[in-house]
């Protein structure tokens, strides 16, 4: 049996316990699969049978339309972590420069294609935010990989950083992958998304998911956004034609006719986020700002946490396996409000046990 | 667009005409989905949110079982055709040996890992059945593949000589992926799958899909059997950990609770390859000997069939791109009867039309 590294792992829960847990270590969007999509999954079950579009027609379209960006810009992956191993298979990069804490399949599939990898440290007395001091790491680089917002910290790059980064890494031949898979899921995503800038930056390939931004995580949807037309088709040589399902095209193209429910999430979020951190905060954690759908938590005493919580039904993101993260940081989903109440319930009972029993 | 070289383009079809068209040109199993699959993908939807089980732990038990191997030996893609190219880049061969004509995704696969391909070629005069004339080639190959029975052309191979060809792949330190996606169709699967020797032969990796045999190419399943623990080890580390979609696992899982189904299929297969095989024969193609569920034939002066089909809404495959036919062979799925009598009169339209339109 694989030992995850992720979360997520609802399932080893369940067999161990004989139910689901209240999960809150993945970081998908708290509304749910949108409605449309439920209903047209069910109604097309009859055209599962056949092969998918190896041209993703319908999907690319659409996608297009909503990125708002040229079809031919656009590539689409069994989830984005599919893209991720796809992109260093095609590109073959000897030596690549990754933030620490970050996504840790950015490590993994650079290692599995023998890349020497460098890592840049955040600190946690600056919030885990990017800074300057990268630009001068960047020289001799193949890849760099950047998560923005940054999973499991929730920061955002300044965007005027972020130009400079791409600056730096076109003029050393160096590939920038800048995953905004939760982009989507944050306050402002117009204005921090790099999207503007892939006509004058060629060597920027954006990474995004469905699975995150619509809570479609097991129909396993990716994209990547890229001026770098050449690079997609080694990306494509790279694979079997057959990627992406019938369920997951036909859930994309639906998911994106939904033009209010984005609105509705990040309204939650928002909203939730508050009373999440609030949650945290009243029990002596420590809560990093996040732009995003993601707390990260620190705390001296209570490093405990996951298996208190586990026994309640409730599981988190431990974050020990993060370069950069320790023992006592835990990365906790924002969940719609009467899921969050019980984990501030549950987090009252632990800590306040007089309090809340009496 | 990516051309297809692949059968299966309804898309292109549909696009091109607004229907969708008959399509003879993929070989999944005629009787379509199991009831039972459509059913819990009907009632799964709401699952489909979370994140799959990256252990597939229900469907490994449950493939272990139907296979009767140990569940160490089983590893799990997004279709066949995934674990293909993962395959290649778990073991970088760099030679390898492929038969002319077979699939044609192992060539991409070994050329896109820039490996050096050497091609063996299969005779029409021989119904292109694999001869002991292979053994010679295997020294000084890294990894052979073989499809059993063979697309496009339906031919098994001999099941001595495949031990023979297995042992010198053995001696030789040469990887043997045997792909046997379409044997559970073919009329004796048990006397002709390499399954019993798996453990005597650890350099052997068996390929099979659920995609054909339970006609759910549109989920993408597929997995491999291999007595050797470490390539499979090596093979999940060449990819990201949720490679296999919730409606994949639930589809599979379901598929194999249907006992029946398989045996119902085999007998519709054998009754019906017998009629489409004499549809093509009276009109004077030369129809090859097929072990499974389609067909290969041959024209020497109806070579505009595909467009003359294409026109009345039935899509066959043309063979002109593998190595080793030409534009007069064609592969035909074995559909079930209505299909096939459509398939039938169609080509009675065409070659007697005086007869069939009075």
């Amino acid at each position: 049996m694989v030992t995850s590294n992720h979360g997520g792992d609802i399932y080893s829960y369940a067999k161990e316990n004989n139910e689901m847990p209240l999960d809150f270590s993945v970081n998908i969007n708290p509304l749910g699969m949108p409605k449309g999509v439920r209903k047209i999954l069910r109604n097309s079950v009859d055209l599962f049978s056949a092969y998918p579009d190896i041209n993703c027609t319908l999907l690319k379209a659409a996608v297009s339309g909503y990125e708002n960006v040229p079809q031919e810009w656009l590539a689409f992956g069994n989830g984005a972590a599919d893209l991720i191993y796809r992109l260093v298979a095609a590109t073959r990069p000897a030596r690549a420069l990754l933030p620490a804490p970050t996504f840790s399949e950015y490590e993994l599939a650079l290692r599995h294609a023998g890349c020497e990898i460098r890592h840049h440290s955040l600190s946690p007395d600056r919030d885990f935010i990017l800074g300057d001091d990268i630009l001068a790491k960047i020289p001799g680089m193949d890849m760099l990989f950047l998560c923005n917002p940054n999973n499991p910290t929730g920061g955002m790059i300044d965007s005027g950083l972020l130009k400079r980064i791409a600056a730096a890494c076109e003029a050393g031949g160096c590939t920038l992958v800048l995953d905004e898979c939760f982009i989507d899921l944050s306050e402002t995503p117009d204005a921090c998304t790099f999207k503007p800038f892939l006509a004058a930056y060629p060597n920027v390939i954006l990474l995004k998911a469905f699975t995150k931004t619509f809570a479609m995580a097991g129909l396993r949807l990716g994209y990547c956004l890229t001026a770098n037309t050449g690079l997609l088709e080694r990306l494509e040589a790279a694979s079997q034609p057959w990627i992406v399902s019938v369920p997951a095209q036909l859930a994309g193209v639906e998911a994106l006719k939904d033009t209010a429910y984005l609105e509705r999430a990040r309204a939650v979020i928002a909203r939730e986020k508050t009373y999440l951190s609030n949650a945290f905060r009243k029990h002596g954690f420590h809560v990093f700002d996040t732009r995003t759908n993601y707390i990260l938590v620190r705390t001296e005493d209570k490093t405990g946490l996951y298996d208190a919580l586990y026994r309640k039904g409730i599981l988190v993101r431990k974050c020990a396996g993060f370069p950069g993260l320790d023992g006592r940081y835990f990365r906790i989903a924002i969940k719609k409000h009467t899921d969050n109440a019980v984990l501030d319930g549950a987090l009252e009972d632990l800590y306040f046990p007089g309090e809340t029993r009496i």
